[in-house]
């Protein structure tokens, strides 16, 4: 298996932008991807799987069960709205090996896909209260650095941990433009204020008008979704193989 | 070598159920399993190996000495009980890429055999001391929730660790229905009760008639092997590489 | 790289039966294997080198740098004496997906030159001070464990961690005849009196006339790799990532 | 992905010699080639990514990002200057296995470039205060030897971690000649004292003649560097998976 990509079908699509939604620092770019596909009604197109992911099997409240997963969505925008390939999920790899490999199969289906442009969002862990979180970037390139900087966003000077920075890092290497935008965050749960920024600066590029009122009910499905895998409740006990931090938290 | 099966015999079989039986939490698929290959009488017809497994040889009373393994029975059912495979064996693998291995190969070789339904057994943790045992299932669909439902297992919600899970989870991606039955257990040992509880509800869905009265004797039986094996005794030295509760235990 | 064999001759070989020699337990092993090379004056003919071996250069007195190995001596026995396959080195692999490929690699190329029969050799760990160590096996069948049984072992029942296990294990689903003859040691340090007891034994089934008197020599010898390869002095130190024990000490 | 490498200009160079120059202990090699690559402003012409590096993105002063990378820069020498490959880069690989195919890949660029010389950087750990750290090789044939000895180097008997180690290792195993020059260090900082006498021997044997003025200001710059990467503040909570010493401090 490895890595294996399930497509179920193949929307023609226009110079989408890849937007990335995995858990990470705050569940920032986790709560902000399930909202934009709520939302918007975006449609699951294909779904993948990995043996990097934890061998285990997710149940749903109707005792259904299916393996750990990453899902891509669509949404074809209306009037002056961008495209959107939406990367959704419950885990990132359990590795480097893996984290890669990932990373490469959505890049590879974005590349088909006519997407030249990744957004990843997250979470800069702060402590303390954060009462207005800021917002920071690291871009792909000098163009996609602007346009983060148009959003109001400073530039970051550190390491951006997990898919978030390696989507754009890599996606770099391939021609790709995009930004990784991230906020402040305490980072020890699902943090709405977080996301509710990067959001909002989000979709103010992507010209997408989304309801952000009801947030927080996605928040709550964030973190029922996140205690119901696990991540959430072993948070503290958790350590990963390899140095460095953690994409989770 | 990674993962290599070595098949002795083909059977010819009916729509087989794939009943798993590997050690996890409270060894209550292991001993299921047991119990059904001894009372049974069913046949060795393929062996696993995997480089996942631990690099060690297991030896015997007799001083025989093999590799760590997964062995594949078959029963040919008589009248209305339903044939099997019966998945058992002494160890999972090691790595989550090697569970997700280990997990594709076997469901090569049933879906040969003609084998579309899968049943995993198992324990959920539960503190103090059990009297009697409740079953929970979560399934791959609503009819294989059905049959796990008329058996009166109620709906599990949470992970379900290693090939227990992985097997009904991966096989629904496949197409197969099934269910993972799984009991009470306080699961630090070799759980005769929370067996019989699932053994017994397994054998009223494959209208098999087991004397369950032996059961206790191939409690004893596999707490021998695993001990020997070294499982038991390291039980609680032991932390997997992965992160999330491990099959062990 | 993964697991390179390089050869630098075919040696033309009656039966020979390979003879493994790699620290282990007690380094009862590594000792006897190096004395053997030593006393017949075998010849190197292969030298195999392991992405699983560590990320390191070994060095000699002379300055001289090289990977961390295993090598391969063969001896043509003289009259009634058996022709051997050496298996010497300064480590096993770190994974245990590495010890399967290394021990496929040399049972490959020892199935090459006409061997079908393996002798490993290891340590039991036996608390407090062993004047007189008992021997014990596990065999690949019964004509093995009958050779075994005739050089006064007795059936060992346990595991038989690392490569002293799986050549003789995986030896055994390929065909081999061979066993593991085990030493009581207490385990911390390369052990003579074990060594020399499984040397011994091993020398009346092979036929061979060692001179044992220099056998502390070797022992020495040993300790100094091993203390220049850095495992002498890490032992206490050290963990492996699988579970069970290691082959380490 | 694994471990792929990018190749932007492939120079024309007579008989060069590769210095090895990535982190490793006191960041002697790491100080080292950044100071060669900026005083003989050296041209990078390949990139090397791997996946078992560590998955986040490097982010820069300007808010660029990229993967952690290797760099490969050449250097035409002038006069009797020796033509130079020069690795830099600010992460060795996180694994054993991403070790040995990282340093496959470099061989066999260095030898499709007519290299068939290998110096490699080190530091010894050394206990309090280093006034004037001596200088120990260890090298890959007898003539390497003697290069060695002529710049003062005494005998190094032990293990040396990571590609210093192995690339002049593995490189003697494909015929190339070199050595590994360490000196004496506390280790546990980017160490000015040990890159200056490490790299005052280098050019002596290069025939070069670097300004070692400014060699304090490539030391902050490295400083820098790690710390963003996160190297250097990770120093003592970092805990490599292989037995051994790791390559880091």
């Amino acid at each position: 298996m490895v890595c294996t990509v399930k497509i179920y079908e193949k929307p023609k699509l226009e110079k989408p932008v890849l937007i990335e939604g995995l858990p990470g620092i705050g569940f920032v770019a986790n709560i902000a991807a399930l909202h934009l596909i709520r939302e918007l009604n975006a449609k699951i197109f294909a779904e993948i799987h990995s043996s990097a992911f934890q061998d285990l099997a997710v149940t749903t409240e109707k005792g259904d069960v299916r393996p750990p997963f990453n899902e891509l969505y669509y949404y074809k925008g209306k009037g002056e709205e961008r495209d959107l390939i939406i990367l959704y999920g419950i885990t990132q790899a359990l590795t480097s090996y893996g984290q890669y490999e990932l990373c490469g199969k959505i890049l590879d289906l974005a590349e088909e896909l006519g997407c030249r442009y990744i957004i990843t969002m997250g979470g800069i862990r702060k402590e303390g209260k954060v009462e207005m979180p800021k917002l920071y970037f690291a871009a792909a390139n000098i163009e996609s650095a602007g346009d983060a900087l148009s959003l109001g966003a400073e530039i970051f000077g550190g390491n951006i941990f997990g898919l978030a920075g390696l989507l754009v890092a890599l996606g770099k290497l391939r021609g790709f433009g995009g930004f990784s935008l991230l906020a402040e965050t305490p980072g020890y749960y699902p943090d709405a204020k977080a996301a509710r920024a990067v959001l909002e600066a989000v979709c103010r590029y992507l010209k997408l008008k989304i309801d952000l009122a009801r947030l927080d009910i996605t928040v709550e499905a964030t973190r029922k979704i996140l205690e119901d895998y696990g991540i959430l409740r072993r948070e503290d006990k958790e350590k990963r193989e390899e140095p460095g931090e953690s994409w989770l938290i």
